[in-house]
C-alpha cells in the first residue's frame, strides 16, 4: 500500500477552465484538507510556537528543513530517538525539503555576504534565504559537480557532500511522511544554457533519489514527491513537468526562485502537464495574492516562512492589507489585530498590548503575532477551499483582494 | 472592607520555634494560597509565556514593575485600557513594586555601564538589576532629595521625578490588586550613616505614600504594603519593622540589595516584630535555598526574575541542582529536563530536544526552559506549603537540599 493517499473532491474547472480542485490527503499521520499551507519548523520547531500553539493555528502539516537538521542536531541523532514526529513532539502529518534550496543558498553563502545585487526583483523563499547574485556563483564555495554538491556549513565552515542518495538517506534518518527529491533550485538571473544544465542535473538526481528511495523500506511509509524546475522558461518548465511525470513520484513539488511576475505562468505550465490525481507543493510560497494564484491553477499545497519570520518582526496581516504593529499609531488603538480574525491572539489582546510588547522587545510579541499571522495565513487558504465548495471561490477572491489590497 | 484578606490556616511553630505559616490570601481578583512564589511579568508580560503557559505553571499572582509600565507604554495609556488585569490579559491576583528599586538601580545607571565592582558578593535581585558601586553612586544621574527622586530613563534619558505620591498615582492607574510604598532600596556598600539617613527617608516616603493611597477610592480595591528597609544592621532592621508595624499597611515588603549570609538574620529580625496576621513578601529572592529560609522565617510571599531568566538562558532547575541545558552531554540525552517534575516542558520534550533549541537560538527554547523553571519553583514553594499542612516541612527540606546540592 502506498504511503499516502490523495482523492480529489471537486474542482474548480467550469467556465473558468481553471485547475483549482479541493482534495483529502492521507499520510501515515493523518489527513490533509488541500488547498493546505504548511507551517514551516525549520528546525524541528515552527519558530516561538509550542506545538499545541501550531495545531491553535489551524495548522494540519509541518514542513522541516533537511539541511538543517543534518547539520544541527544531525539526522542520526533524530533517528536514534525515533524520528522528527517524537522529537519535537508534532504528531500530525510532518515534510521534510530535500536540502538542495538551502545547500546552494546557505551553504553556497559561508564566509562572506550574501550580495543584495540580485535580491530585489526576486522573491524571498525558504527560510534563511538569499538569491545568489552572479558574484556568488563566481566565488561560491558550493561546488557543484554530476554526482552532488559539496558545500561548507554556514555554522562553522565544516566541509560537507550531498548527494541525492544522502538527501534520500537524512530524510529517511529525519522520518517524515512526505519527502523531496535533491534538487538545484537555480537563480531566475541565471542564463539559459545554465538553466538547461541545471535542469538536465536536478532530473538526473530526481531518478536517482527515486531509485534508492524505492529500494528501502521506508518507502513503504515515506512518500517522495519530485520537484519541477524550469525557472522562467516555458520550454524547460513543460520538459521538466513531463519528465517527473514520467517518474513514479507520489506528488510533486514546484521549485523556483520567482520573479513574481513570472509565478503564474509557470505555475500553469507546470500543473496543466502534471498527472491531476497526485498532490502538488509549490515550494516557498505564502503571500495571499499568490495563494489564490496557486489555488486556481490547481496548487494543493503551499509553505513558506513569511507568516513566522514577519510575525516575529512586527508585520502583521489583516484584512485590509498588513500593518506594521510597532508604529504610534497603534499605542492607543483598542482593537484586535484584525476585527475579522478569530485567532488566540485577536481573541485576547489589543493591537496597543502587541505594539507594546514589540516596542518592548518582549519575545511574547513575536510570539502572539507569529500566531497570529499563521492563522490568517492557514484560515485564509482554509477559506478558499471552502468557496471551492461553495461554488463562490472567484466572488471570494475578487472580495478579499479587494479589501486586502485597499 | 479592605481590599485584601489574609488568614493563617496553620503555623510550623513547635520545638523548632519557626515563625513559617500556611495561610490564605484573598484579593479582589481571587484567592493567594500562601506561601507562594509569585511569578514576575516586569513589563506587563512573564517574559517568553502567554497567560494561559503562566497559569499552567501553577502561577497564582503575577507582578509587574511600576518604573518600567511607567515609562513605557505610559500608566495613563494602562488606566485608559480599564487597567493591567486587561491590558495584559491576566485575570488572577496582580501585584506592582513601587519602581523604587528600579529608579535607583536603571535610572541610575543611565549613560554609562553598570559597574562589576559590588556585583559579585549579592545576589541578583529584580529585573534588569545591577547593584550599585560606589563608583556609580558617586555619578549617579538620580539624584535623591527629600521629597523624591528625579531620574534619567535607561530607555532614552529622559528626566522624570517620582516621589511618594506620584509613585501611588502610577500605581493607581496601573490597578494591581496589591502595590508597594516608595522606598529606597541600598546597598550593603554603603556606610552606617548612608543606611540610617536613607531609611529615615523610606519612612517618611512610607507615611506619604500611606497617606496619599487613603484619601483615593483605589484604596478600596488596592492594598498597600509597605517596605520593610536597614540594610545588614540589626539595629535598623528591627527599628524598620517597628515603624512599619506603626502604620495602617495590609502587608508588608522585606527589601533590600542582601548579602547572602546577612539574609536569614535581616529576615527574622523583621518577622519577629511584624503583626503576624499580616502578610510579608521579601522581595526579590527565588532561589530554593533561600525559598526554605524565607518560608520558616515567616514569609508568605517570594517574587523573583531568576526562574525566567535562567529559564531563557538555558540554566534550568532540577531536582539534583541547576543544569546548563546546552551542554553537549545532554544532546543525546532522552530524559526529560527533570524526571520528578509534572510541567509542560517535561512531560513532553526530551533533553536533547531543549538542547538541540538553545543551540540553534530557537526562542521556543526560552519558553519551554521558562515553563520549566516557574513551575519548578512555584511547586517548590507549594510542597513547602503541604509540608507545614502535614508536619513534615523540616524532613522535606532536609531530603530536598540533600539532593539539590548533590
Amino acid at each position: 500500500m502506498p504511503p499516502i493517499k490523495f482523492s480529489i473532491l471537486k474542482e474548480l474547472g467550469g467556465r473558468t477552465a481553471k485547475l483549482g480542485r479541493v482534495g483529502i490527503l492521507e499520510t501515515p499521520h493523518g489527513v490533509i484538507e488541500t488547498p493546505a499551507f504548511v507551517s514551516v519548523g525549520t528546525k524541528a520547531t515552527v519558530k516561538a510556537l509550542t506545538p499545541e500553539q501550531i495545531k491553535d493555528c489551524g495548522a494540519q502539516v509541518v514542513l522541516a528543513n533537511t539541511y538543517h537538521l543534518y547539520l544541527e542536531p544531525g539526522d542520526e541523532r533524530v533517528k536514534k530517538f525515533g524520528g522528527l514526529h517524537k522529537f519535537m513532539n508534532w504528531q500530525g502529518p510532518l515534510m521534510t525539503d530535500s536540502g538542495g534550496f538551502q545547500v546552494f543558498s546557505l551553504g553556497a553563502a559561508y564566509g562572506k555576504q550574501i550580495s543584495k545585487i540580485a535580491k530585489t526583483p526576486l522573491l524571498m523563499l525558504g527560510e534563511g534565504k538569499g538569491v545568489r547574485s552572479e558574484e556568488e556563483i563566481a566565488g561560491s564555495l558550493a561546488k557543484i559537480g554530476q554526482d552532488g554538491v559539496s558545500f561548507r556549513s554556514h555554522h562553522d565552515g565544516s566541509l560537507h557532500y550531498i548527494t541525492p542518495e544522502k538527501s534520500i538517506e537524512i530524510q529517511h534518518n529525519l522520518g517524515a511522511d512526505i519527502i523531496f527529491a535533491f534538487d538545484e533550485c537555480t537563480s531566475p538571473n541565471e542564463d539559459y544554457r545554465y538553466q538547461e544544465e541545471a535542469l538536465e542535473r536536478t532530473h538526473r538526481w530526481a531518478k536517482r533519489s527515486l531509485e534508492f528511495h524505492k529500494s528501502k523500506d521506508n518507502s513503504k511509509t515515506q512518500a517522495l514527491f519530485g520537484i519541477v524546475q524550469g525557472g522562467r522558461e516555458k520550454g524547460l518548465r513543460k520538459r521538466s513537468a513531463e519528465f517527473m511525470k514520467s517518474l513514479d513520484f507520489e506528488g510533486f513539488g514546484i521549485g523556483g526562485s520567482f520573479a513574481k511576475e513570472d509565478m503564474e505562468t509557470a505555475v500553469k505550465w507546470v500543473n496543466e502537464i502534471l498527472p491531476k490525481e497526485k498532490p502538488r507543493h509549490l515550494l516557498g510560497i505564502g503571500e495571499p495574492e499568490d495563494l489564490f494564484m496557486g489555488v486556481e491553477n490547481g496548487v494543493d499545497l503551499f509553505d513558506c516562512v513569511a507568516p513566522t519570520r514577519n510575525g516575529r518582526g512586527g508585520t502583521l496581516y489583516t484584512s485590509r492589507g498588513k500593518i506594521n504593529i510597532r508604529n504610534a499609531e497603534f499605542r492607543e488603538d483598542t482593537g484586535s489585530v484584525d476585527g475579522d480574525c478569530g485567532c488566540y491572539t485577536c481573541k485576547n489582546f489589543s493591537r496597543a498590548y502587541l505594539c507594546h510588547l514589540y516596542r518592548s522587545h518582549e519575545m511574547l510579541g513575536g510570539t502572539l503575532g507569529s500566531i497570529h499571522n499563521l492563522y490568517f495565513i492557514i484560515n485564509l487558504v482554509k477559506k478558499m477551499r471552502e468557496a471551492i465548495l461553495d461554488n463562490s471561490f472567484t466572488l471570494f477572491k475578487i472580495k478579499f483582494l479587494s479589501k486586502y489590497r485597499n
